[in-house]
């Protein structure tokens, strides 16, 4: 690679995106993660990858996606871990997150939504009004699905602007709703194939199931070198390296992510870490923080703590569980896909007593001092089942702090207050 | 009947109210309806029966329960249209809907679950809370369903307070959706079966079909009438009419909605009604109006015009369908039943295209000068859904308002101002 450094504008300005704007947007980002990520200490060389990956978020990746489909090949974005990446492989499609972390275009999108959205709906909506994602804009097909209220909606909106499929999550997780999640599989696998062109086999979907599950091993590594005590990575980096799998390359992503597991393991074997010893150790759970959405951690960390654990989309939920790897037929495979994912405990399902049963187990596993319960605000979903949480979690004997807040920074100062008080007392 | 009143206190304290504050809710919905109702000229004669149920809405109602329960009967409380009545009556049991239309409590409900919470869930949860809702204390089984991420949650937490049962309902209406709707009307079935050891046969589920459906006609009667300029009835009767369907006796209910309707057609003939010909004509969409919420409507007619039809579950959605009452099995009464009421147009659904065209047919048949869109705060689904019904609206033609607030009296003033304003320019 040259020196010289590539000029995408050409390349944006073809996604048609609104360039001054979506220039402003990235100087905003990268001043972002400058802030909160290249200020750390002690990071591990590993992170040079995601720093990497960082700086040409919405530069060299598109490139490959745009490359990907100039080749014939076809791009699916995806708001929400439900979506089966295993499936949109096997037809040889390539998967991305949609841009949704950030405070954009807000004046535009309460046009057409309420104010009282939550601020990842209100920003999927902002970045695609403002022609600033250049993810959404290299998506043959945006897979959405009915999570939520706010997002249930918004892909109808969404759907006036782009190419949207939506599939029909179940609200409970009995025998019945495994047969029509099952079915619902099914549906998306032919919608994927009909828009590839591919046909998914056997072959191809267990292909698949082990590239996936090989990207989410490489995660359940670094996960679990943060319960040693000093945390070999800050918590932020560990976020940041949940929220690239969403967008990234696989194979490459669970090398580079494997490479840095070995050094985190290198450096939990040396007691080795990001912190003091002794630092106070927080697990955090709710509502998935998307990229670039580090502002909780950021507190947490600059008041001396250290996050070991996320209990959300963004973290555990992400990775904790694998397909079964066993299934012979492409049948057996479906249904194991189906399986894992409905095994995810969003606070979408009623009831939703795994997820507590996750927070109480994490929170020992990776002896923490106290929980943050963070939900986004009108997030009604997780605000509501925090009360369960809340309750679940002091019964297990672990002090607990609950986070409302946005994607705004106007209550940094105030949270900022609110964390240090709480890691005073534990 | 004597002239000495009865005193319901022993019985309100046998059930657990909280009786000096029950009595203080009393005075206050008393008030209400004195200002909102009784100070209306050239009601319906019929009206005076619905003057008296809601007198003795806390009263003769509640001991008609306590009777039936304490002759074996059974009582199920339920919040929502899509819990079928005809199930719940083919087995004996009676169907009441719960308190849920007036700001109650809310220090108490804030306590476990978000402030940003619809007023219609706050609601009931703060009547359960401050133990003043009489129906939900002669439940034997509260029914709950998955209407929205609201309820869905807030059912959890009710759970810990009383019996709960919740239905699945599906968020679309697919094949697939409604295979699984029909497993879900069985599943109720069962229930219902089990808590009133009473079977349900072909012969009791038709007897119950035909009695729900002479309801519905009924109330069909006097919404047909409302088409009539001038409208014989205001929207503020028509509504109780439909807000008191939710909780009376059936057949007494139906043949007392039946003369109300007998007195309307005269009017109509006769030219007859109860604001001068020509005043202006509203169509109300949106969220749901629980007794005793007469808001809206309160202003909209105090202000000289006339509301002459809801297209809400307090209005046409509750009445506008019949289940078919063809069918000769018990399995095939079960699927006229579970197609009725998945063809019910809530927001809840995805899309919902069904709800924009009764809106549409609605406000062309009654002949409506405007369409008001009214939406509780916090009520995602139908806040977000104003978007198309107001483009689908101003499309076919009609003046359409946004209204967004909640159970509170304190912007009657600013509503007052924005309805009249309207008004002034149709």
């Amino acid at each position: 690679m040259s020196d010289q450094p590539v000029d995408y504008h050409p390349m944006w300005a073809e996604l048609g995106l609104d360039l001054p704007t979506h220039d402003a947007l990235l100087g905003a980002v990268g001043q972002l993660f400058g802030d909160a990520y290249l200020t750390q200490e002690n990071r591990p060389e590993g992170m040079g990858y995601l720093n990497f990956v960082m700086s040409e978020v919405h530069g060299l990746r598109i490139k490959e996606l745009d490359d990907y489909r100039k080749s014939g090949g076809k791009v699916f974005g995806t708001f929400c871990l439900y979506v089966p990446e295993e499936i949109i492989r096997a037809a040889a499609g390539w998967c991305v997150g949609l841009c949704a972390g950030a405070e954009f275009a807000y004046d535009q999108v309460e046009q057409i939504m309420p104010r009282n959205t939550c601020s990842l709906i209100k920003s999927f909506m902002g970045f695609k009004l403002a022609k600033v994602c250049p993810y959404i804009e290299s998506a043959d097909l945006v897979i959405g699905e009915t999570t939520c209220d706010g997002k249930k909606k918004a892909y109808e909106l969404l759907g006036d602007m782009h190419n949207v499929y939506v599939m029909e999550l179940p609200q409970m997780k009995r025998d019945v709703d495994m047969a029509m999640w099952r079915d619902e599989i099914r549906a998306l696998m032919a919608k994927v194939e009909e828009v590839t062109g591919n046909t998914i086999t056997a072959e191809s979907l267990k292909a698949a199931i082990k590239e996936v599950n090989d990207k989410r091993r490489a995660l359940q590594r670094i996960a679990a070198t943060r319960a040693a005590d000093p945390a070999p990575i800050s918590g932020k980096d560990a976020l940041l390296a949940t929220q690239v799998a969403f967008y990234d390359d696989v194979p490459r992503f669970t090398q580079m992510m494997n490479a840095l597991a070995d050094e985190l393991e290198a450096r939990v074997a040396a007691g080795e870490g990001v912190a003091p010893k002794g630092a106070k150790r927080v697990l955090v759970t709710g509502t998935p923080m998307a990229l670039p959405n580090w502002k909780l951690h950021d507190i947490i960390e600059k008041a001396g703590a250290v996050v070991v654990g996320e209990e959300m989309c963004t973290g555990s939920r992400y990775y904790q569980d694998l397909v079964s790897e066993d299934a012979v037929t492409l049948d057996d495979m479906v249904d194991d896909i189906a399986e894992k994912y409905l095994d995810i405990n969003c606070a979408c399902f009623t009831p939703n007593q795994g997820r507590l049963e996750d927070v109480v187990r994490m929170a020992k596993e990776l002896g923490v001092d106290g929980v943050i319960d963070y939900s986004l605000q009108f997030c009604g979903l997780y605000e509501m089942e925090s009360n369960a949480v809340e309750k679940t979690v002091r019964d297990a004997g672990f002090p607990v702090l609950k986070i409302t807040t946005d994607y705004s920074m106007e209550d940094v100062g105030q949270l900022s207050t609110r964390v240090e008080a709480f890691l005073e007392m534990l």
